[in-house]
């Protein structure tokens, strides 16, 4: 990597320190509402710096960067839960843009992209439905009927995440439901949120909080909610390609964000270790078992980055679909040792570390979804073996 | 056990799952003041029932069992986060009712015991310290300074679970900081919430929720709190030991109530694998791994049971001291298996599960401190093996 | 239990200490050639003592123990690999004279049971076969046809255990491998090892060494081989079922075994703590990992004895086949915490641990069949799972 | 990788698997006589296809690889126990190698080096004491006394690994026993072990098996061992610190050779899932739990490696004494990979899996030792904690 981009990247991480981790005490619920004008003063100093929305090209206004030094600069954003908002680069939004960049029509590119990625407004992604196992995509029954140059969706969705605040939905809806193959029934579909027939129903109360804006999760109903024919993005019976499109480098993207978690987690377990006193001449830190929660985090971190990093240099020169069965493996094996070091590090604190006076209570609740949201581990894990034990058929056969 | 205590538990659980469980999705903050009328009036029912604090003599209004049949209904009560309140048995009432009737003075059960059994005023104990390691109880700070029959107590406490609408605290403070031995330094006093010196600085913010009444974890500051030399309980310099006595049966109260969480959870995780479908004729319960939780989860719970009905037993035959070292491991032991079967049944519920439309993530959030409260796992497991290798001393002289 | 059943299980122990432990250092192969006329001496001392064949009845020269005393003698016998043996009530004879106590003829009693209970003889038990998964028995592919008052039993076995050095062994073979039920088709038969169609094949190496004797596992080819219709056990197509009864009350037979292996593993790695010098003034005791270990592996170790006792309690109540799932559960339990246990009672002791001068070693080796043999960990697991979910059948169906 | 090197590589594990795989049927005790000539003329052909001593420099030999470049190598070679002997880069000769290459006098490199990368002898490494604790070198007894150029050794060792048939040893012993730097007490002698003063005690029985030539570990005792000024390797008192430039190295190559055996105890677990039917229409591999293994296992050896990799650049770039910590923790994360994988290995494959039947039972027992050897991990685990501990001093301070 070249010196520059190192640099920049110290200089953000001196600017999230000092700017928003002071920030982060306020993040409980209803966080959004009072906390916004301080996240909009933040982003104006980020684009001031030329940090903003670095995932997309500068021609469309962003930092133009490449995958893996996208994923040096999530990990630093991950480090607080309110780093990707405030670089234009947060879930939903960023899987919105990367795919109406690609896939949008110029029109679509003009009205709902631009605006996006000026941060004037956000987005969300409906696709979840709460009688539908999200491992079997093929069981969605979300309709959207053509009529005439104009759609009428209806169906029942939730975890349709950041819904509360957005201006417009992503939503996956059946367009073909008859057609012979499973995986071109689906197409996706720009609703304003506006829409007469789109209903928020609540937001979901998840660990104990219905949250608000952008950190929440909505369910709705589509009722009888028409949208013209302009506003389905690709072609018909696209919509699972496009997902999944959608959904693999998401997942990467996760999987970069996490490790700014676990970094975080481990230098507040290791901040903690140093200074909290035992005995007169006896540290936390001079304990065997803590240690061994250091030494085995601090190994599990850096086996996460490299397989990340590695993920990302395949994608980046093989394709994110040659790319599927390693994505699967980072999702779970990120995921896990993320889940496992937050455990720690809250255990290192005592109990102060279920207390809110620390960020860590907040990825605690915030992050059990990580082994389930984008597939869970155990489908992930049965992607990955599936595809390994097809080299053995031969053997099979024999 | 005689059939009749063995009517009597399945009358109970009828009782809770018909009256109880549907109150369980208004628990989230604040919810004391909105459900109390509500809890009142199962209160009520329950005292008609004749199965109103089963944990006192029957001379003082209870039930008067014995430990181990008290472990039976705990884990029954347990199965719901409002059962042992509706029993007027929770923490930390049901601990401070012991205290007093073991130690109590005669005015002192009168003024403070008599109302607590009948349910008309809540308490909470006053212990842990920010700043001091709760692991090493002789590192304490609060101070009771004696001066013409008066007690003036000053400290910060935190961690005072419940003190928000309590009536009173019992307060453990150095009154003979200078004592050689530190095991005789403290002494416990009992703090009307009302008094000028109590003040009650904050409702801790823990997992997301300062919570409320009840359901509260209050950091407090005592400020020249003054308390007449009848509000102290036992002996000068018997804090220490009192507390001790408190917190051995106060653990396994726990454990037992645990083994109650641990049940539901498994219920819950058998429900959903029996009823939600992967494909037509697929269930979630037909996968193996599902399979290998619920058996895994199972053997558990009924080895928790065994070890904690087990150490009842020797606590009713030898006493709590002798079996001080059995309740060590199970505090650890039976915290251990909850977490993992909490995260199973959140797991095997995808979405749903981390929702607040299941109770699961009440409990993920409130026992996260189970390995933390009255003692981090780590503390017992020292206690545990130290206590084996005593008797290997001789070996490693020889 | 009464004082003098625990006074002669101390008494036992001290005996093992003295007597038998001594022998371990012998243990490796060519072992029972070498250790015979010493094993043979010590069984004549416990013949001596009345402690021959414990779980025999009077009547045929045992000690007549019911299944919770033979627990509590189990796990003390099991301290030593030689424990059982030198009491004769090492399997796969126990098992087997259980089979022909309950179901052998008159007879059949006479020829086998006798000299087997004598400790005159050794037997063994043919059943599992290398091309067929031992999870589903039905697989069996060894026949018998009877033909004029014969059998000719044809088939390829392994796996069975202590054929070297045997008289007889029992043979599972389809005697009517057309019954439309498949758990009918095969029949149990009394094969002596001198029958021209019995071919001792090779011991099989397992673990680096094939063992002798005593020890060992066998490879056996039945070919053309002719027993009259007397030496059938039980009627014709019980054998599945016969197994099942043999299989049943064997696994909590080994399962109290390792409750014993725990024990001894547990004190060695207690020993090993308490001397070992890492420093002038810290010993391997005073590090947390080691204390954590301990502690883990106490708790771990109570929590089987109670499973397994209670599983007892519950067969003689119940029976055997109501205790089935009770069994399967304990079974990948107790088989888990030794592996366990004897992982961590080898890393405790450093490069002492792999060296055959302590008898880690050799449980380390041949008892890592025990989360396979008999069924593995995985299959034990699904039938307590299904199990469960029987109960949930209705909510499925709403 | 420039593709010659890659092709090479392929070539290589063709060869492994043609010629090498099946002498591994015959690697148990007494083994290495017996296998000796045939391995001898394995050791021809790689010499031929100029394969032959990988890690030594061509001007003395070799290959002349890079670190990075015998990490590729190492893996493939590590996948038969007998891959490193054949091309003559096996512990403990190669660490032997480097030693005498940088730190040996011309003489020690003519008369004990060039021979050693002939493959014409064998050498061992003396370090580790039956009394002492590894962990903690400063506790070293074995003396060597220096008396008119002639020094004098006395002390005793164990595992001294492959010393049976070597020619001579590299023996650490105290020469300044008094000097205030414990580090800089002891120094490195070879040792003929045809010296007088050389007893060979016994091959230590080590997992069942006390082995025999190369596959062995030696108990010695050094007794008025004398040896001339000229056997000593380096300065007077340098032997703690070239044996740690030694063992840095060394335990990169243990590393290097574990993730081989992890890839083919893998590769064996995908031949058992894709073939053993459980049922007619169901294999082992469509169980949900061994694909789980599987995909755990994928992504740890893909951990593993990169991790590996990344240490070796870092050794590449900035020596081996700035990637100490780093080296600590890929030992023993690599090592318990390792151990998890073998055990899942060996339970896919039910009884076939103990059995000498496959490679796993032989490494299942001779690396049970890697958590051990070369420092165990708990010792590693705190080296990397404490290391990281450093960097948080201040805030100790604060």
């Amino acid at each position: 990597m070249p010196d520059t981009f190192q640099q920049m990247l110290k200089a953000i991480q001196s600017f999230l320190i000092e700017e928003i981790y002071p920030l982060e005490e306020q993040l409980e619920a209803p966080f959004f509402s009072r906390l916004e004008p301080l996240l909009q003063e933040k982003r104006r100093i980020v684009k001031t710096k030329g940090w903003w929305c670095p995932q997309m090209p500068e021609s469309y206004g962003g930092m133009g960067l490449n995958l893996i030094q996208l994923a040096q600069l999530s990990e630093i954003l991950g480090t607080t839960p309110l780093g990707h908002y405030v670089f234009n680069c947060q879930a939903p939004d960023a899987g919105n843009m990367e795919l109406l960049l690609e896939h949008g029509s110029e029109w679509q590119r003009t009205t709902f992209l631009e605006p996006l990625i000026a941060g004037k407004i956000r987005s969300c992604f409906s696709m979840t439905e709460p009688q539908n196992a999200g491992s079997n995509p093929t069981l969605m029954s979300t309709r959207a009927q053509l009529d005439n140059e104009w759609y009428t969706i209806n169906g029942h969705k939730w975890f349709t995440s950041s819904a509360d605040g957005a201006s417009f939905a992503i939503v996956m809806a059946l367009s073909q439901p008859d057609h012979p193959n499973p995986y071109q029934r689906a197409s996706l579909f720009l609703v304003s949120t506006s829409n007469q027939g789109f209903e928020h129903k609540r937001n979901i109360p998840v660990m104990g909080s219905a949250g608000s804006g952008y950190i929440s999760h909505a369910e709705i109903i589509y009722k009888n909610c028409k949208v013209p024919i302009a506003h389905r993005i690709g072609g018909d019976g696209a919509g699972f390609q496009l997902a999944q499109q959608r959904l693999g480098p998401g997942r990467i993207h996760h999987c970069m964000r996490w490790i700014g978690i676990c970094e975080r987690a481990l230098d507040l377990m290791c901040r903690r270790a140093a200074s909290r006193m035992l005995k007169t001449d006896k540290k936390l830190g001079d304990m065997q078992t803590i240690q061994n929660w250091i030494a085995e985090s601090r190994v599990s971190i850096d086996a996460c980055r490299l397989l990340v990093l590695d993920t990302a240099a395949k994608i980046e020169s093989e394709g994110a679909k040659a790319a599927k069965v390693a994505i699967s493996s980072i999702k779970f094996y990120v995921a896990g040792v993320m889940s496992q070091i937050l455990d720690r590090a809250i255990q290192t604190h005592g109990a102060l570390g279920v207390t809110d006076d620390l960020v860590l209570s907040f990825w605690y609740r915030h992050e059990r979804g990580a082994r389930i949201y984008d597939g869970p581990d155990e489908v992930h894990k049965s992607v990955l073996a599936r595809n390994i034990l097809k080299k053995y058929k031969d053997i099979a056969a024999s």
